[in-house]
């Protein structure tokens, strides 16, 4: 039964049913934690610090089911839930091998341990749907390389663009933002330290060289070894805190331009599934774009808090570590989730070339004003070109009309400079 | 059962099992989306715009149970859980009078009316463990009104100072929060506008004056009513941010000093009942302090990501809206757990005068050299006064042992200023 | 001569120039603080511990220049400015009384007194900004009460509002902001504890009664009377970043709404005098709005600075005290700006109520579906309304031309609902 | 004459007067300004677009003085200073080139190219100070690979570690943050986009294949030629905010772990020169640790903000590129003032090696109760090993006066792992 507190998702549409969600559950944490205390059994067989049955006792005892509700409400007395754990697996394993259950290892070895697991798959979702989302970009730029529209700067039209260069820089952020992901998550390890680092309690159980068994122990779960316990060296939260901050910023550019552009005014695109109103049967709502644009307004906070976490003091902390674990689970889920949403939003974008094309005459034709400002400075010199359009602008008739323009070309689509250039340079990236 | 990638608090050993994670969980927001709902329909019947059978058959249909994981899994079409809810409680109420469920409202009206119940409900439980920690703490600064200890700036010994003074500190900070809790919690106010803030659906089905209907649905629920719908005016959401952070921050004080004086070295205070570990059967861990220190240190971020959400365009936002709930309900039920964690640290601490005693002795007698200092100077002028305090301490004996000092009173325990009137005085404030 | 360190608000256009900016500049806080240890004087004086002569040199003294650009220099070494102030101002003070100068003080005292009225100071300039805001907004809700225009809702028409209750929603926040800037202001407090807030050297320099001095110090500067030394109870601290979080949220609102009103395809609204361009002579960019919704986005996270700095550990703290006071500054003038371009933008915003009222029209008329729904629903059942509507919807054409529909009001400015009565009664609010 | 709000550092005593306040003031950002203006016209003559004399008039008017003061107050208009800066530089360049100032380019380019300038800079100052502080950790942990102490977790002795494994971790994260803040630096690219990103512009002013100018534009300034304009494409920023903010980080460990061992009653280290009291002369405050801790508590929510700008619409944004100017500023200056603290408290850091020995005895030997417990394990049984040490550990007398402990090796300095072999290992990175 759903613990009274449980929470299923109800108030996160933007993560809820995903396989982020899955991935980053309390039950795939304990999941995590169970592969991490296996894992460090199995490592000790290895290096012939416990008998092999003792590994496989251990590990078909981690496979069977433990009651997270149970463990939460008992995790409290010590702070954490590896604590009630052993104490669960240890009697599950029974008393034969039960007592090379956690042997030597410190809880936070564990919980670190089991949120590089989480981490790693997640992540790895994250980059699935990067990859997608990417892909679909590339479509659209591609389609799109010289469909002419609106450049946008401070809420005002300014000069041409193309959809085409914009979704190609939407694509580079993908990119920029894959680059980020698979570099850190190849680089996220195992912890395995003991009470206080030094991994003595290992060599006190009787392994000659203690210094080797984080190597064994992370290949057991394959996760890199570590180059010196991280307890307080918190450069793996940091690198999650990075690229996960990224990567919603990244999305999060995305959603608002989508946002924008779907606006009932402007309505140059229009995501493929919108949201409806069961009252206002009109209503098409950008939901996806809402939802990941959600989640970036809350990432960079939880990535603040991680980076506050790294000034942990002593051996272990009193507070800062605990304060990591929630923010980063927070943080994986919202961007698996808007990753999620933003494949199946680039995937579904319907892109409107003719409304695009209809709103580079909104202007009266000054969208191309900055080109005939340099094609008529050298004719009029720069102070009456300027006084020229100023007052062509102040008049606010087409431009098309005025006599002094007879000449120029006024066509906003031959106004798009480098944009195709820049979109075919920019899809060469893989 | 549970679902998948259900919650139930297995990394949050700082809320887990507390009544404030009962009144925030899933359930409890269920629960009060119904309540909204249910009251709507009554505000309508109390008016005349539906048949008072109406609001008994919603009501009731309400009360019933719903299936949070379906719902969770069906919001994220239109982005949010009220519009599959609306279609499950019209189902449960019947062919009848289904027409009357959460008509003329739109899905922000009960979302947001149910997060001002689960508010208003989680903050009287903080009120109640603010008060209980504002009492032990009441009962600790009269007792060691007179106890004498190393006051600590910059982390060195300055001068002495008192425990009570400390602890009716602590208890100040109580009582500021206390006063911004429920000042905030007497403000929270329903939320009632239709589609676009207007309230015009509900002249559509007939209201004379839907003006008056919010105060009728207000009442219902105990909530103030709004002088406007506040769908894009979000000062309650301010507010709590504001108040929640506060009291993060007044409990972080206490936690932080715990942990201090708890160290090893220092061992002024323990609490009540430490956490332990198996290996090492000496260890008696600050669990509370620790807990509460990392509530301390995530508040803050998500109280940014409730203020960054006020700048929500429109008359609904597409975005900013979403981003709140989760970090609201975060920052509720860290709080929440925060304040039983504090309740219970005050009534458990124990505090030993004698350590204090000790180690006003720590420094040779210098934690009165302020005082020296001052009567010094007009006997042997400030510059030679300061001299020779400067050479005693380049010297590192005891200043008992300086024939220069011999008549002056160097007893710590009698430099402890004002602490007992400041004390006293702190203690008068209700 | 400028530091070639110096800052001079290059980077700061919502800042520069302003008299916030003055307010809070390093100008400023030396005149603050040389205020403080004039009053501490004076206060002495006052209560007998030290002669009138004294008080009236350090108080002339204090009127005098001093370097900034060395005190920041001298400050390193001890972490802050006014342990090389004392030398400074003890020296200009002379041989005399430059004894009575800080004495009985610590440097916190000091610090944070001078922030309390550089606080005090600036907050009384955003209250006018604000009160000049409130009454333009006031001017443009009763002007446009019944200036029907679009209801948006995640970025897409849905019912029609009035430009009235907008204004009246976004002159409701500046009441909202004011009246917790002037509680805020009004609590301030000075700040007098000593080494470590206990008064004791006040005692040893001869006051009978140290208890009484912060009272007497306060006094003579303006500033409540503190209940307690705050050195670590950073209660003022909270409220600060509380209500200037809140305000700069408050104005970020209008702020956005009015950058999303200006868009080129919207134009419901311009700025007064929008920024130019050079190059492109039509462009007139809503700058004002710009910057205020620039600081909305800085200002949460300086606030959540403020929260975490509340768990300052001892009597006086190692780092979190010293982490307040840019973030404290920061959010000062950043809210005076963006209340000063709040004001000009109020006063000078153009509405367009010929242009809203052609955008009612835009979704063919089925920004009034809502009204048809709950007027259809009687006459045909709800599921057949629901179906004719959503057929209606796919075909795109303009409902007038539906037979159905023949009888129904589409007339958009028929269906404001209670947006006049919801704007006139929030107008009554004062 | 400084400005009336001018600052000069007096509330910084972080970073006020250090190498890298000089590279991020007002002054070296003008400079940058001025740099990337005339590189652009170098680059626009390199490429046959503007006559040679024209780069040398404005490359020589450009290393001219300019009134920043005077900027400020006029970049309000615009909300940027580029424009203004404009003005000022064509009228220094004078009648015959003025019009090949800023030619092509929008204030954007011009910013964020001077911004990367500044960062390039800035950055390298970080990385010295961070060799610096790395060196000297290096020589500590070699000094004291065998130095024992105790092992601190949850602030309670744990079991023992050597100080040598504390510096070689501190050190790790110098060299962590050294890789990553020079790969962002080397990866710090100009920006030239024109009005929208397009690069239309050099081509009316004709330019045959605008899209190679970027590269000559880079090329003249020394950094990284983009791969598109990236003025809505923010991955720059949120490289630097991730780098800085983990450098931040990872200097805030090594203060809070000086800030504790510091400690009245621990004084296990002591800062080469701590500030000083001139009433308490006792006093060492380790002010270095105090303000590098400051700085590790404000970077986070600075880089938080520049993560949220990420999601920057159209073009170019309205509010989220204004709101990267001063957190950007702020982040570097803080860091590299920190960066300079570390330094110094690194280089001049003194350990006290037999109060830790002492320190090691303050348990009564249960300091090493892990490796009593494994190895009386197989011996007594887990169990009766168990109860046997909590039964020692409740009796609170010496373990070594325990019978039953007669052959157990007592000494801590015996039981620090596999400290020295993880020292050695980790030092042999570089």
């Amino acid at each position: 039964m759903t613990s009274p507190s449980g929470d299923t998702g109800l108030l996160a549409p933007g993560w809820a049913g995903s396989a982020a969600a899955a991935a980053t559950g309390d039950h795939a944490y304990l999941r995590a934690l169970l592969d991490a205390e296996a894992a460090l059994t199995r490592a000790q067989a290895a290096l012939g610090l416990a008998p092999a049955a003792a590994a496989t006792a251990v590990t078909e005892a981690a496979g069977g089911a433990f009651d997270a509700v149970s463990l939460a409400g008992r995790a409290r007395t010590g702070g954490n839930p590896v604590i009630p754990l052993v104490t669960d697996l240890t009697k599950a394993v029974g008393e034969t091998y039960g007592r090379y259950v956690h042997r030597g290892a410190t809880s936070q070895d564990i919980v670190d341990t089991a949120t590089m697991l989480v981490a790693s798959r997640t992540l790895g979702l994250v980059l699935a749907d990067l990859g997608r989302t990417e892909r679909a970009l590339a479509r659209l730029a591609a389609e799109h390389r010289d469909t002419a529209m609106p450049g946008r700067t401070l809420t005002q039209h300014a000069v041409p663009t193309t959809f085409g260069l914009k979704a190609a820089g939407w694509r580079s952020l993908m990119l920029d933002a894959r680059d980020r992901v698979k570099a850190v998550r190849e680089s996220l390890p195992a912890q395995l330290g003991g009470a206080a680092g030094t991994l003595a309690a290992f060599g006190a159980y009787g392994a000659s060289d203690p210094a080797g068994l984080p190597e064994a122990y992370a290949w057991e779960l394959g996760l890199r070894a570590p180059d010196l316990p991280w307890h307080t060296l918190r450069t793996p939260i940091g690198d999650l805190a990075a690229c996960l901050a990224f990567t919603a910023g990244a999305l999060g550019k995305v959603a608002v331009d989508v946002l924008t552009l779907s606006r009932t005014e402007i309505a140059e695109v229009v995501e493929g599934s919108g949201g409806g109103s069961s009252a206002m049967p009109h209503k098409s709502n950008p939901v996806r774009s809402t939802l990941i644009a959600s989640a970036a307004r809350r990432a960079p906070q939880l990535a603040a808090t991680l980076y506050g976490a790294m000034a942990a003091e002593d051996e272990r902390p009193a507070g800062a570590w605990h304060a990591e674990w929630e923010p980063l689970r927070d943080l994986l889920r919202l961007v698996g989730g808007a990753a999620r949403d933003a494949a199946e939003l680039a995937e579904g974008l319907r892109v409107r070339p003719g409304i695009m094309r209809e709103h580079l005459d909104l202007t009266n034709g000054f969208i191309v004003s900055e080109r005939l400002s340099a094609e008529l400075a050298p004719v009029l010199g720069r102070t009456r070109a300027r006084e020229l359009l100023t007052r062509l602008a102040a008049e606010g008739r087409p431009l098309a009309e005025a006599p002094e323009l007879a000449d120029a070309d006024l066509d906003p689509t031959h106004y798009t400079g480098s944009a195709g250039a820049l979109t075919d340079r920019a899809l060469e990236r893989r």
